[in-house]
């Protein structure tokens, strides 16, 4: 029964399951996109920071949004000294460990932003992986309302950048402390273990008003809900009056963000924290109202971010324009970036009360919306030359013609594969080269190149305007001249 | 026995074994340079691609350079679904995957760079960590070692842009061909296990010459040799005939590059694969002469890079300005980058011979090289601006100002704490900011601001030049004009 024959295992080519390559054009936008943001950051004085992929298990602790599961999510595995390591989940938790570690040696408050992969051990769908980038910046140690404005007024500032219109963008703001002082009246306060769970239940419910609905909040508040598939959500099991209550919170936005702080005036009534949350907002609206011209910071008392662990304002950026979804109904972009005040991270380590402040952009989300809006196409990736290769033992004169454009600024592209003519033009067309460079020997004996426009039908179509030509004969003296003036031609 | 005191776990914030964090100038100016280096390599064509931390185990294989602990090294652990995955531990074996799975996508050859964290599942050690960074350019699916010179070309240039003097650089280039040409010379030809052992020890054996001196390595490649700690490294069981075989090689150098070539033809006699090695070296070192005046570019016999899958030519960056050592001796700098090129990491997936070559730098040896030199310090980091607040309720006038400043291009932070002007000059100074703006009610009446520049002592010490001051009252319609001046001020 044995066979000579050894069978060599070759394993497929495949991402692992929920994993994906961020390739080409895309991820050049997405290098973009950081770069701005970044620059925009740095201007407001936020320092760059990395923590690493794996942190003691310990350290990183529970905050996953889906607090269903607290136990679930995190990539852990054990250490060969037998201690838990985690792949980070977000860029909150790390910060909240590098603060408690660094603290004496910090600026206070320490701003900072990072951007980096964040990893979560879920099931994977369509557009849902189990890697993915945030670009976070948080403001730690520091109860002042003007940091919570300080990021919003970044974050709004850091869309603009990237080309999205100020008309474009809402900044929604509410404050955690508002709901709970609303729930405290209908009921649900203190630490006691059902009413947390019902409190978790109550916040997710609201957080999803936008997707279901007041009647489906409303089944979620109450019994429970039964989905489109079939699966049943547990509810709060909370009393209708409980519910008309909390409903009537989020109901209590006004015309303008003034009426809006009037309504929610009336709803906390003399609620000792709700009347705080109610001072941190008008603190807010001062500082946003007073700086910005335009009126696209809004407060929005249906905006809860599900997260469990913040304590005061809340914020997220919703894109207004419209875009087809997967059903191609037309609905608005929606929310692309979200954060807000959290007191509790940093006491984990040191029992001391540290308030914070944080923000966080999906980079993934944000492209999109670039791409919908056809943004950052073409100031992230340069035109490019490609050298071609007619003659392989002149290889020497064709690298010096490419340091010569690239001592010039160009994006030059020397082709160092084996293939002919034929197939060096079917390189080009792939990699989208704007000119290419030929030199045959009769040319390389004259002293001169061809120049030929790449893009010249996508340019001109049939109609090129006289004197345009596709290709230009020119002397290696003249070559950057040339070039430059043909990358210059008409936008392709 | 019970104790209704609970006792509240605290983790201790601290980085997870063999981790740590990456903070404040450091990381800016390492930032810096993956910012330069990546428009070097754009501008050579090379596309940007990541891939993600996660892999299935098997297809990133086991090409860790220590071929020593082939099972050891990586951080590994079952998905739910059972299988192995692993966190890469270099660049180019997910590169392989990658273009094994869209080879008919991509153009051909595929050049791409890829910068990112790396993870060993080794012992740590000062200055060693289980997570590093490697900045990555390869060259896939092409035989032709005009690749191979263009990255040495770029690596070159890579170093130039970030400031290091073409006179601080060497780029030592050698072929594996010729020495498994040796290898076979001397007896060690041929896939048997045995054989394949003694030829592993022997390559490493060769690559630590710099570090042990000829008579270190004779050890390693016959019994074995104690090192100073007591430990013992097993040899190759080499006769001393062999071990001077091999030895030879290594000293092939001569007085120039033809001197060497012709002194490499001599000891490969007719090997086949020898002559080819001689052959690629002609080729790289026709055009890597041709196009740089310079003469930095040196083969060099003893250069062999340990890594396994290596199969033509090899080189490394190595950087000849002196620095003191651990010991507080003065030595060469050393190596920062290398490379080669390698035909088999492909093929394990499809089956067929791939040829590809590429180049990784080491991201931290390379920044302490920078910071060394002291290079890339100032035009990184913007000198900022910290907006002091003396009063709190006029919070939207500071705000105002910041804003202005940065529409005017400049870093500025605003002071968000809650703390008096004490406090904030001692943040400034954490902050390395270079000037200060104070307004308080008297200013803020007449339209007016103070800026002080926090840097006057280190600009000026003692003796200022006549009508330079420490700190200007301006108005607020003149304050960009008045910060921008002060910025301009001597160098820090």
């Amino acid at each position: 029964m044995t066979d000579k024959r050894t069978k060599i295992h070759r394993p497929k080519p495949e991402n692992a399951r929920g994993f994906r390559d961020i390739a080409g054009n895309y991820l050049h936008r997405r290098l973009g996109a950081i770069k701005i943001l970044s620059e925009i950051y740095q201007s407001y004085g936020f320092e760059a920071l990395e923590t690493p992929v794996l942190e003691y298990a310990d350290s990183l602790g529970k905050f996953l949004p889906d607090i269903d599961r607290p136990a679930g999510g995190v990539f852990g595995f054990k250490d060969d000294d037998d201690q838990w390591l985690a792949m980070r989940y977000d860029l909150t938790a790390p910060l909240a460990r590098f603060f408690a570690k660094n603290a004496q040696f910090l600026p206070r408050p320490y701003k900072r932003y990072q951007v980096g992969s964040v990893f979560r051990n879920e099931k994977p769908g369509p557009g849902r992986f189990r890697e993915f980038t945030q670009f976070d910046a948080d403001t730690v140690d520091t109860a002042n309302i003007a940091a919570d404005s300080e990021l919003c007024l970044m974050l709004s500032q850091g869309l603009n950048a990237l080309g999205i219109e100020t008309s474009d963008v809402k900044i929604n703001i509410n404050n955690r402390k508002l709901l709970t002082a609303v729930l405290e009246i209908s009921g649900l306060a203190g630490d006691d273990e059902h009413i947390t769970n019902q409190r978790g239940i109550a916040l997710r419910a609201i957080d999803k008003l936008d997707r279901l609905g007041e009647n489906g909040v409303r089944l979620l508040l109450g019994k429970g809900r039964k989905d489109e598939s079939g699966d049943f959500t547990d509810g709060a099991n909370l009393s209708d009056a409980q519910a008309d209550l909390i409903l009537g919170f989020t109901h209590a936005k006004g015309l303008d963000n003034h009426k809006t702080l009037n309504n929610l005036h009336d709803l906390v009534k003399d609620s000792e924290i709700g009347l705080c949350g109610i001072s941190e907002l008008e603190q807010m609206m001062t500082i946003l109202d007073g700086v910005s011209g335009n009126k696209n910071f809004i407060l929005e008392p249906s905006t809860v971010r599900g997260l469990g662990y913040y304590t005061g304002p809340v914020f997220e950026a919703e894109l207004t324009f419209d875009v087809p979804n997967d059903k191609g109904q037309i609905v608005q972009f929606g929310s692309v970036a979200g954060g807000g005040r959290y007191d509790e991270l940093v006491k984990r380590f040191t029992g001391q009360e540290v308030p914070a402040v944080g923000v966080s952009i999906g980079l993934d989300r944000l492209l999109s919306a670039l791409e919908a809006k056809n943004l950052i196409q073409n100031n992230i990736i340069k035109p490019s030359v490609l050298i071609t290769v007619m003659d392989k033992e002149s290889m020497v004169e064709y690298v010096k013609i490419a340091n010569q454009l690239r001592q010039n600024g160009m994006c030059v592209d020397l082709y160092v594969g084996d293939a002919g003519m034929k197939a060096q033009m079917k390189y080009a067309d792939k990699r989208n080269s704007t000119l290419a460079v030929i030199q045959g020997s009769d040319e390389r004996t004259l002293g001169r190149v061809i120049v030929k426009d790449l893009q010249f039908r996508n340019r001109y179509g049939d109609n090129a305007p006289d004197g345009i030509e596709q290709q230009i004969i020119c002397n290696l003296s003249g070559i950057t001249e040339t070039v430059n003036a043909m990358l210059k031609r008409g936008s392709i």
